[in-house]
């Protein structure tokens, strides 16, 4: 930093003495609009996230600021409004191709809502209870909960009167605020379309074991399979990955008797991976020799080179809903539990044969 | 939530009651230590971020704290010892396959450090100015700028004694801290060989006018290419994502009065489009017909349908020079300004012909 360079800050400088400002006195929106000659409601809205203030308000109110070395401080303010504006997103999986799209939408629409997203990236998605105490200790306004919690991990949320919204997971059996694509539905609209085209040799790469998301969506292969009669379908496990997905074809074609028509897969990198198993280690081509299919809908997924048959889910709206579901507990924490399943979409790519 | 389910938290939560808890008084770490029999010490290291506690330990605090409803208040913390613990990451481009793994090296060093990241994730990189004021708001600790910044905006930063570290990027004429992947080399790098393989009609796909570091890559390359008379050399700009990669191919094709040997993208993933337009659009065959070449070395980047030919970036020890250098001028402000430039790594994939 090119600090020596430069004027010192104002020693009055509210951000390094919150307490006391120049001539000991704290400076104030209201000196701020004085100096700039608007109204204080005018500063309010400048400094307000999202607030209506036309380009040349603003930098006529920041000129002012700076120069009183006034800056809003959202921390001392949380201390008297009871909010951070801080929203804690708990997620893993950051180097897989669908959370950080997940993570980009999710932290639009809390800007849209004068929230911040305070980030929990893990490693895995059972290292939670690593980072919970931490989650405490910065006072956040509300948990979004894109890994898996314990029943004990959410009632400590609960005890603190924080709302908690689980984005593509939830838990049995107790209510909870949650979002989710439609897992079962996808799962079983994908498997009703490859059964009606004749397949009958259906063959599994399902995620990580402590992935929620990926074992309801195996679960509801399986399920589907054995109301059409199929059954002791051979499942391999990966770990969400290309390199898994590609390892999992090969373990697949070794277990069977008979080389599997249909490689579901529980996402979408997982069924790239496996579609160039196919084409480049195994010389089969996708689709006639073997089918695969995903979950997701991530961008490579429609890359003319892959084109994988899959289940799109509704990202952005999803995202939306989350924010609007967390927002109305903060605001109104007497509001009762509510799910929201949002369908995913069948993409008929070209990598599995339909007809 | 499943709040009504549940017992109402205790009225003298620290967490809501920060200035008082019960009997009017604050619950101290004192009073957890005395009730898990353990010295205030020992709950210290308990609660914070990386200290040393066996799991034991941590359990009979925990219980202890979860009784006397106590919880760190980070916030009202920070106000004390002017240290929120934060550290402001502006990010840009989160749906590229590039800055997803920039952000979870950033937030796994960032975690080692106690420090957590507040994720300013920006639709364009030219949008900081938009959320300049909120990072200021939030009191962090210092900034990571995956963006670019203007003069006037690292200057309202070093006026507040934010430290900030640019990553990928910095700002000409002035000193600042800043991590790079050594792009210069690295373009001359590939075209060097490209060169050397006896390729001369070359064109480029550029990124977006306001990518530092794909305008940099683009110079680099059209320098070196100087450097052997090549000149006039057609570019066309991308917008970093595959469909600008593959439209950018068609654009090429058709400017040229004979169509280029190579084609130098700003990014893996323009690279990618780029391959598959060759190859799905216009019946070219990579790298016999036409040799592609990217930068970043991503994900993607190594799957068997691409391969490509590219720089791989350092990032992970990026993340960790950026963390050690932001967390060395946290601590000490009077540190001077400070460049590392990460030399990246020549992959030779099999999308040029590079002999």
């Amino acid at each position: 930093m090119p600090r020596s360079k430069h004027k010192p800050a104002p020693e009055s400088s509210q951000t390094n003495e919150p307490l006391g400002g120049r001539d000991g006195r704290v400076v104030t929106s209201y000196d701020v609009a004085r100096r700039a000659g608007v109204s204080q409601s005018a500063v309010s809205r400048c400094f307000k996230p999202g607030g209506s203030a036309g380009a040349k308000m603003r930098a006529r109110v920041r000129r002012a600021a700076e120069q009183l070395g006034y800056t809003p401080n959202a921390i001392a303010r949380s201390l008297i409004t009871r909010r951070s504006n801080l929203i804690a997103v708990l997620i893993s999986n950051l180097t897989s191709l669908y959370y950080p799209e997940v993570l980009s939408e999710l932290s639009a629409r809390a800007s849209a809502h004068s929230e911040r997203v305070l980030l929990f990236a893990l490693p895995n998605e059972s290292d939670v209870d690593q980072t919970i105490d931490q989650v405490m200790q910065y006072q956040v306004d509300g948990v979004i909960a894109a890994v898996r919690l314990s029943l004990e991990q959410l009632e400590s949320f609960n005890r603190r009167h924080i709302p908690v919204v689980f984005f593509n997971r939830f838990l049995r059996d107790i209510p909870v605020n949650s979002v989710c694509c439609d897992q079962v539905d996808g799962a079983r609209m994908l498997v009703t379309r490859l059964y009606d085209a004749g397949h009958r040799r259906f063959s599994v790469i399902a995620g990580p074991k402590d992935s929620v998301v990926g074992e309801e969506r195996v679960r509801a292969t399986l399920d589907r399979l054995g109301e059409f009669g199929i059954r002791g379908v051979p499942v391999v496990r990966g770990n969400y990955d290309y390199e898994s997905g590609r390892q999992g074809l090969h373990q697949l074609v070794k277990l069977a008797h008979k080389p599997p028509q249909v490689a579901v897969c529980a996402n979408d990198l997982m069924a790239i991976g496996c579609i160039d198993a196919a084409r480049f280690d195994l010389g089969l081509t996708v689709p006639n020799d073997l089918s695969v299919v995903g979950f997701d809908g991530v961008g490579p997924s429609t890359w003319a080179s892959h084109r994988v048959t899959t289940i799109r889910q509704p990202v952005s709206r999803m995202a939306e809903a989350t924010l609007t579901l967390l927002m109305d507990r903060i605001n109104n924490p007497s509001m009762p539990p509510e799910k929201r399943i949002l369908a995913g979409q069948l993409i008929e790519g070209n990598s599995a044969r339909l007809s």
